[in-house]
């Protein structure tokens, strides 16, 4: 490994979320909460230092030998895993020394659970906090959802061609789509079709009648998929119309980004011809069919029946995780059907998680191709996706992840059942993190949180919740001896 | 498809059947059960004339035009799932016959879960069956464990080199090896192996103080790692010797026959560096050590915490599914070691199902190379088990093997889970089905049956259980419409 282009982005990392910082701490002023702003702004300073001293040494290594500026993927790989582990270490202190989540390894778990989009946590109490650090509890989903390496790129042409590498590891779906040419503009059009999805969604949720509060942290809960509510009943309270169109918006944050770009430039054709959001689009309409029938004798009316459906189904495809009933009262099928949906996961390209639409179409169309070629063995044919052939190295990928993804969540099953709690609670726990989703069943069900878990089991959840975001390859290379060599 | 062949192939099948059932017959007139003899002898009789009737349309289709007796993979897989599925529906008739099943759908189940060796029963009562069913519902773990289509092959030289296609469907593991360069010899190796376990297995209950018929009935589901126990209380009410030594017996059916062959030809070195077998003691070895600690305060002494432990794990990673306790009320840590136990399952080319040790050494060994690829990306790696390279071939099929299987389970239960039983008896019930082991978690632990769902999943199980013991392909091609055109 590279360690000095590595030291290097992890520099920038720091500044960045110095700056970040700054944000929940102008808002505290606002709030008059002095204390928490106190805390934000210390480690805010505290991670401006960090990153200048790791520049510091990277200077100092560059006047000594000769250095090179060359970030190949192992790096990229590397930078990525490491960068995030940072940023969670960092983004947790304000929580601690602000005292509102008083253990530093509670603390972590939130931060992580809200970068990684997750939005599993274990606060009892979430109405406790102050608005400082619900908004940057929120503001973590936001960071998250898009990714901080992608948002680096968009603003300083640092890398060259190098930056690539980064992207790829820190976006979704099995190949990465370059929009446009350059790594660079690639980066800005996802920003840019990010935040006005942003800004959007939280003119609609105002309207609606969200205070601008309730609208900025649950926007960034939508659009990030992340969903970390800032109150203990998640959207339950909000009025039927408000949850509603927290649907849509989650649902189109599960949507893959480049039907936006093709939209902008017009191109209606390609926009929706897209396979996998096709797909996507019809597992949502049959979920929630299927479910809404199942839990019609549960609710007043068809429509209450319909919406909770849709909520519940978006809002676990896209793993976003906000709730607005206890589904796990309902019946084993519809509960099933959002395990199922919980493996599915959101589109590649968005910032939903879980194993991604694309991947499982790849997976559908190798079986089909293997029976196929039992029955004609002289036949020759490629797998296609949007009329293109998928590559012999996606495919592989795809393989490779299915088989990381379910050693992962086998062994993270054995490692947290040491707690002792029932099977279903510790495996969909498992598959909640891993998929980045937040609620599973059980123990750790809509209305039910992570809290009682020990230690080692946040630690597992921790790790899983990691490497469910950054898609397994770069949480499993850090663990790579012959990553820690030098080049 | 070449139909004439796959029908010529069903012929044999119904025939071998017919002389199978003469056996349970022959036992019931031992114990002068008449009723079942008569239902058995009925049965066996209409399975010969089944045979005939089908021999007479190939005959006659031969006469009307040329007909090729070639059998290529296509014809192997599709004639060993039809037959498979007819076995079953022919097996399961004396049950009804004789009154002892009434439903024709619980006997299927039961033969199926027979045949398959899994061991999972639909019967409340097992002690109410007549000596006559008892013995057949366990020899038919015995016929399943090494397959019929192996034992006709090991008997008639009919097919010349195509019968290795037939062999290859029937037989459990990524690659089938051949142990000697002819296939019929390879299926006398094989069933010559499967005897004399089968022998000494008896002779060492016996001894140990079982009567005839049980040593007989429980060496049947030893050896096929079946489970069907004679008693309601599986192998409970044993003495501890007879307990170890099943334990002994199940392991030695779960390990690769190769190592068998070897000791036969005195290849000692070759027997005992194969990286499966090693690799499977191994797992058994830890997991009864953590298991005998987990439990050890449920237990009278360590011998006894020690000998549960042993013999469940024994029981389910060979996939057998006998019980000595209710380990359904054991913690949550051994529970999911033994979870994923069924998944890991024994070794390629033994009797038992799961995916096999070999398929998971496979893939783990894939996500290193996939790994390693990305630290060193110019670097060339082949995947390599017992010292030679494992082909192209066998590494995609192993990962289209786990695709199919996750779909196939995340599926099934879905579709199981209509029955709105809870979510962890509806997972771990597909599991043990698609497995073949038998009992699961919660309403299908060791101490209950699947009695109670509906027709409807009961269906989906029998799938399943045909599925994973023709390890997925065979059951998946008779499900796509090509492989129905003549050729």
């Amino acid at each position: 490994m590279n360690f000095y282009i590595v030291l290097i982005v992890i520099s920038w990392l720091a500044w960045l979320e110095s700056a970040f910082m700054l944000i929940p701490a102008i808002v505290g002023l606002f709030y008059k909460e002095w204390s928490a702003v106190g805390a934000f702004a210390i480690v805010a300073v505290g991670s401006f230092i960090f990153g200048s001293i790791l520049r510091l040494i990277t200077k100092i290594i560059a006047k000594k030998r000769t250095v090179k500026r060359e970030l190949y993927s192992r790096e990229g790989a590397a930078s990525v895993a490491i960068g995030w582990i940072v940023l969670s270490l960092i983004g947790a202190v304000p929580f601690t020394l602000s005292g509102e989540i008083p253990h530093y390894i509670d603390a972590l778990f939130e931060t992580i659970s809200g970068f990684t989009t997750t939005g599993g946590s274990i606060l009892n109490d979430v109405e406790a906090l102050s608005h400082t650090c619900l908004f940057w509890r929120s503001f973590t989903h936001w960071i998250g959802g898009m990714g901080v390496f992608v948002f680096i790129m968009a603003i300083f042409p640092l890398l060259g061609g190098y930056s690539m590498n980064l992207m790829r590891a820190e976006s979704t779906g099995p190949s990465v789509n370059k929009l446009v040419p350059k790594a660079q503009n690639t980066a800005k059009y996802l920003y840019g079709i990010y935040i006005a999805l942003t800004v959007i969604g939280f003119i609609v949720y105002k309207i609606l009648g969200m205070s601008a509060f309730d609208a900025a942290t649950t926007i960034f809960g939508t659009v990030g998929t992340g969903g970390f509510g800032i109150l203990n009943t998640s959207i339950t309270s909000y009025s039927p119309a408000l949850q509603w169109a927290i649907t849509i918006f989650m649902i189109l944050s599960g949507i893959n980004y480049t039907l936006y770009f093709c939209l902008i430039r017009r191109q209606f054709r390609d926009a929706f011809s897209i396979e996998e959001v096709k797909c996507y689009l019809a597992i949502i309409l049959i979920s929630t069919a299927v479910i809404a029938l199942n839990i019609r004798s549960m609710y007043a009316t068809t429509g209450d029946s319909i919406r909770h459906a849709a909520f519940q189904v978006g809002s676990i495809i896209t793993t976003t995780g906000f709730s607005t009933t206890d589904f796990d009262l309902w019946p084993s099928l519809s509960k099933t059907i959002l395990v199922l949906l919980m493996f599915c996961g959101a589109c590649s390209g968005s910032t939903g998680g879980g194993m991604k639409i694309s991947r499982l179409l790849i997976m559908f169309k190798t079986i089909r191709k293997e029976l196929s070629s039992m029955i004609h063995p002289n036949e020759i044919k490629k797998i296609q996706l949007d009329g293109k052939s998928v590559t012999h190295e996606t495919v592989r990928a795809t393989n490779v992840y299915l088989a990381s993804y379910f050693f992962i969540m086998l062994f993270s099953t054995l490692l947290v059942s040491i707690d002792n709690f029932d099977f279903t609670t510790n495996f969909t726990g498992v598959v909640a993190m891993l998929n980045n989703i937040g609620p599973g069943l059980g123990g750790v069900g809509p209305t039910c949180n992570f809290a009682d878990f020990s230690i080692f089991s946040k630690i597992v959840f921790m790790f899983d919740m990691l490497a469910g975001r950054l898609e397994l390859f770069p949480m499993l290379i850090i663990f790579k001896l012959g990553c820690w060599k030098k080049y």
